[in-house]
C-alpha cells in the first residue's frame, strides 16, 4: 500500500454506555473524505465442551437482530478488564460454568468496515458446572449442543453469529483430535 | 425462552451515510433497561479462486481499526440493492474480476450484541479479469493468496476479519473438493 490515510478531523457524535460514535474527516489518495467508526471497548467468547462431543451454547435475545440467536458464550470488556479474567467471568454469570484454565484460541475483528470491535476468543478447560447469575433484565439460556449438530447448524445457516462459526471452524480445524 | 423482550422506545440519536445508532428502551423479565444498537443496511463478501488453489483477497485501509486488513473482497449495500447485484459489482469495483455466477455460500451476522448487520457470502464461478475501478479515495490493493497460506495466516493470527475467517474455513469444511 501506499502512504496509509491520514485522520484529519474526529468528531464524537454520540456517546453512549457501550459504543462511541465518532465521525472521522479523512484524507487518502489525496482525496478528503468522512467515515463513520464505531468505537467499540471489545469483546470475548468461550468455547466449552462440559460433556464430551458436546459444546456449550446460549440462547440469547439480541436486540439489534431482534431476535433470539444461538451462539456460544460472550461478553464485552469492562473499562480496564484484561480479556481472560473477562472471559472467565461472563462464562460463570452467564452460564454457571468455572473454568480451571482458560486458553487463548484466536481473535476476530467482527466488522472492520465500521467497528473497532475486537473479540478474543477463550478455549475453556477443566469446567466446573454451577449457578449462572444473569444480569438484571439479560435471558439467556446455557443449552449443551452436540458438536455435530452444531456444526450442521452452522452448514444449514442456523447458526450465524460471526464468533461462533469462526470459533468452531477454527477449533475443528486446528485443534481437535481429528485435525 | 420465556416472552421475547419487547422495544418500549426508539430514539434515534445519530442518523449517518452508513449507519442509524439508535437508543432502545427495552421490557424484559419485568424490567426496563436501556440498549444502544447500530442499526447497518447489510453486506456481502465475495470469496474467488481466479486460480487454481489461490483465493483473491485485498490489502484495504480500516479506519475503524486504524490498520490494513487483509480481506476477502466485500462491501456494503445500496439502499434497495439485492446482495448479489452487490456482490458482482463490489468484486469488480474492488478487484476487477466479473464472476459468470455467484453462488450463495452463507450468511453471517458479525456482531449481533450491538449491530443488526447481516453480511451474505457468495462463491465466484466463471471469473474474468479486468481492470479495478476503485471509488475516490479508496485503497485496496487485490492479492492471489494460495489457500494454505491463508489458511496459515488464520491459524496464527494474520487474517483476523471475521467474514474471511468464517468464509474460508466454511468452504474447505463443506464445499472444497477434500471435504
Amino acid at each position: 500500500m501506499a502512504e496509509p490515510p491520514e485522520v484529519v478531523k474526529r468528531e464524537c457524535v454520540f456517546r453512549g454506555k457501550k459504543v462511541v460514535l465518532e465521525v472521522q474527516t479523512v484524507r487518502a489518495a489525496g482525496r478528503t473524505s468522512r467515515r463513520e467508526v464505531v468505537l467499540h471497548p471489545g469483546a470475548v467468547a468461550i468455547l466449552a465442551f462440559p460433556e464430551p462431543d458436546k459444546v456449550l451454547m446460549e440462547r440469547i435475545w439480541r436486540y439489534a437482530l431482534e431476535r433470539e440467536m444461538l451462539e456460544i458464550p460472550a461478553g464485552t470488556l469492562e473499562p480496564g478488564e484484561a480479556p481472560e479474567a473477562c472471559a472467565a467471568r461472563e462464562l460463570e454469570e452467564e452460564t454457571g460454568y468455572r473454568a480451571g484454565r482458560l486458553e487463548r484460541l484466536l481473535a476476530i475483528h467482527p466488522s472492520p468496515g465500521i467497528l473497532s470491535e475486537r473479540l478474543e476468543v477463550f478455549l475453556a478447560h477443566d469446567l466446573k458446572a454451577g449457578k449462572p447469575r444473569p444480569e438484571a433484565g439479560e435471558q439467556i439460556e446455557a443449552v449443551l449442543v452436540p458438536i455435530d449438530e452444531a456444526l450442521a447448524m452452522i452448514q444449514d445457516g442456523r447458526v450465524t453469529d460471526s464468533k461462533t462459526v469462526a470459533a468452531l471452524l477454527f477449533w475443528e480445524r486446528f485443534m481437535s483430535e481429528s485435525a
